[in-house]
C-alpha cells in the first residue's frame, strides 16, 4: 500500500466497548493520520465502521493486516496482544498495546503523556503499553503532584465502574437493574441475591444495589491482579520503583467513569493553597472543588469527558505532609482510548512528512 | 407508674428508620425489660406499633413521657437529643443516645460494647452515646486488631448506603431508580442528571449509577462532618486521643449496609494468619475471606445481619506492620439499632430485681 505523507494507523479491537470510544476520539482530535485501518476478529471482518465521517470496512487480524502500518493501536485481550503485537512491531509498527501483556516488561514503556512522555521514545520491542484504567483515573493528578511535593506512600481505594469489564459488565450492570427494579430495593436480607440469580456476568456477585470488593483475578496472598497493577504501574509511570502503596479495588453500580479516593503523603510539607494551585493548572486536570457550593466530581458528571476531575482537596488532619482528595475520570476515554490515542499521536510526531 | 421487677424502657423516635429496626430487636433479643415504652413527635403519637408482638400506643415526647422510666434509647434528630436527653436524665433515666449530640462530651461516654463495655459504667450526665454508623460499622474489628497489634494508624474511605439519611435517602434512590430505568443507563454524558432532575432529596448528586463523595454537613478546611467523626469516634472508642486518622466517605447506590476499605498500620509487624485468627474468633466479627472460592462479604449479603464482616484481609505489600482489608456493617443494625441496644442491655444489668 502506498505511504501518504502522513503515517498509517491501525485499530486492532475496533469493535469492542473500547474500541468503539477509539473510533469517536480519532474523529474529535485533529486529523494527523493517513489511512486508518480497522482490525478486528474474524467474526467482525466485513462490519463497517464510521470514523472520521467516513465509512471504513474491518479488516480480520493477520499478518498482511500490518502491512505499511506505522503505528497500531490494540485494544484486545492480553493473549491476543501477547501473540500478535510482537507481530506488528516485527512489520515496522509502533504499537500502542492497551493489554496487560507488556506493561511490566522491562524493555517496554510504559506511558501517560502529561507525566512521563519522553519514556515513549525508547522502546526496544517496538512497543509502548498504556497503563490500566484505574491507574489511569488517577495518575495524572498524582503525577502533577508528585512533580512538585516528591511522593512517598499513596493509599487508595477504587469505586470502579462496570464498563471497566467491557461490554459484558455493561449488559450485566443493565440486566440486574430490571431484575432488582420489582424487588424491595435491597431492604429486606437477601432480595437483590434472590432477584439478580445467578446473572451476575463478568462479576463474582451482584453488582446492582451493592458493591463488590472484587476486580481481576486471584494473584499471591489474597491480592486481585487489578490492585497489583494499580500498585506496580504506579511506581514504573512514576519512575519510583520503591513507593509505597496500598490498594483496594471495588467495583459499584456506575455505568462508565471510575473514581478513587486518594491519601498521598510527600517527602515534605504540603500546602492545600499550593495542591491546589497545581491542580488548577495541571495539564489534563480539571480542579472541580467548592463542597461550600456542592462542588465534588461524581461519575454522573465526568462520564462522558477527557480529563481526570479532582475534588475534596483537603491536607491531611494529622499529617502535615499528607493529602486527602477525590479523583473521577472516563475509564473508557482517559482511562484507555484517549491516553492510548494520545500516545499514538506522541509517536506520529516521530513520523516527518515525506518532504 | 408502678415498678415491675424488670426495668422499663424508653423507645424515642420508635417510628423512624432505625426506631422501627429497634423495635425488632427488642423482639428477637431476651426479653429482659419489663414496660416498653415507644415515643415520638406530637404527630405520630397514638399511633400503634407492634413491639414483642403485642401493640403499643405510640406517646408524644413530653417530660411526663420519661417518668419512671430506667433506660432511654434515643433516635432522634441531633438538636431534639441535645433538649430532652438531658429532660430524660434528670427524670432518673440512663439515656443511650444515637445522636451526634453528646458523643465527644468528655462527660458522656461513648461505647461499643464489644470494644469497650467498662465505659459505660461512668456516666456523669447520666447519657452514653452510640457512635456514628459509619465508624460502627469498622470499629469492632478494628478494636478487636487494635487489642492484639496496637493501633497506629488508619486510613479509611466508605461506600455508604443511602439508608444512612433515613427514610428520605432510601426513597430518593427508589424514585431515582425508577427515573434512569429508561435511559441509556449511564453511557452518555449527561443523562443520569437529566433522568434525575432535582430529586435529588437528601443528597446533594445524583445516587443512582453514581457515586457521591459526600456526607453529612460542612466542617473547616473542606472535610465533612461524616469524615470528622470516623476520626474522632474511633479516637474516642479506642482511647487513643492521637491516633492517625485519614478519611473520605462516599456515598453509594445501596440501600442498607455500609462498608469500608481499611488500611490499618499497627506497632509493630503483623501476620495475615495471627489477624485472621483474631477476626475468626472476635466477638460481634464474621471473617468472610477466601477470594478463591469468590467469598467475600458485600452489602448484598450481609443486610439484615448483626455482625461486622470482615474480608479481603492482606498484609501491606509495602509495610510488614500495615493490614489491608475490607468491612460490611448493616447501617441501621449494628450501625445505629442494635448498639444502642446492647448499651441499652448492659446498662440493664445495674439493674438488680427487686427482692
Amino acid at each position: 500500500m502506498a505511504r501518504t505523507d502522513r503515517p498509517t494507523l491501525a485499530v486492532v479491537g475496533a469493535t469492542g466497548a473500547v474500541g468503539t470510544v477509539m473510533l469517536q476520539i480519532l474523529s474529535q482530535h485533529a486529523d494527523i493520520w493517513g489511512e486508518i485501518r480497522l482490525i478486528a476478529s474474524p467474526r467482525s471482518a466485513g462490519r463497517k465502521l464510521a470514523v472520521r465521517g467516513e465509512e471504513v470496512e474491518v479488516m480480520a487480524l493477520s499478518e498482511e493486516a500490518f502491512d505499511g502500518v506505522d503505528v497500531a493501536m490494540f485494544d484486545v485481550p492480553d493473549e491476543i496482544s501477547a501473540q500478535w503485537a510482537p507481530v506488528a512491531a516485527s512489520k515496522g509498527a509502533v504499537v500502542v498495546d492497551n493489554s496487560a501483556a507488556f506493561r511490566l516488561d522491562p524493555d517496554v514503556p510504559l506511558v501517560v503523556p502529561e507525566v512521563n512522555p519522553h519514556a515513549a521514545r525508547v522502546r526496544p520491542r517496538g512497543i509502548v503499553a498504556n497503563p490500566n484504567c484505574t491507574t489511569l483515573s488517577m495518575i495524572v493528578a498524582v503525577g502533577a503532584l508528585h512533580a512538585e511535593f516528591g511522593l512517598r506512600e499513596l493509599v487508595v481505594s477504587s469505586y470502579q465502574a462496570v464498563s471497566g469489564a467491557g461490554r459484558a459488565g455493561i449488559d450485566t450492570l443493565r440486566q440486574q437493574m430490571s431484575l432488582v427494579a420489582g424487588t424491595e430495593l435491597g431492604t429486606n436480607p437477601g432480595d437483590v441475591r434472590r432477584a439478580v440469580g445467578d446473572n451476575t456476568g463478568p462479576f463474582p456477585e451482584p453488582v446492582a444495589l451493592n458493591v463488590v470488593p472484587w476486580a481481576g483475578s486471584l494473584r499471591e496472598d489474597g491480592w486481585s491482579s487489578e490492585e497489583m497493577k494499580v500498585r506496580d504501574e504506579s511506581r514504573k509511570i512514576l519512575g519510583l520503583p520503591d513507593l509505597k502503596v496500598a490498594v483496594t479495588c471495588v467495583r459499584v453500580p456506575v455505568v462508565t467513569t471510575h473514581s478513587l479516593t486518594v491519601h498521598a503523603r510527600f517527602q515534605s510539607e504540603v500546602t492545600v493553597d499550593k495542591a491546589r494551585e497545581i491542580l488548577a493548572t495541571a495539564p489534563g486536570v480539571v480542579l472541580f472543588d467548592n463542597p461550600a457550593a456542592g462542588e465534588f466530581p461524581t461519575p454522573a458528571d465526568v462520564v462522558g469527558t477527557d480529563p481526570t476531575w479532582v475534588g475534596r482537596v483537603r491536607r491531611s488532619l494529622d499529617d502535615p505532609a499528607g493529602l486527602e482528595f477525590f479523583v473521577c475520570g472516563d475509564n473508557l476515554r482517559k482511562g484507555a482510548a484517549l491516553n492510548t490515542a494520545q500516545i499514538a499521536e506522541l509517536v506520529a510526531q516521530e513520523f516527518p512528512p515525506a518532504a
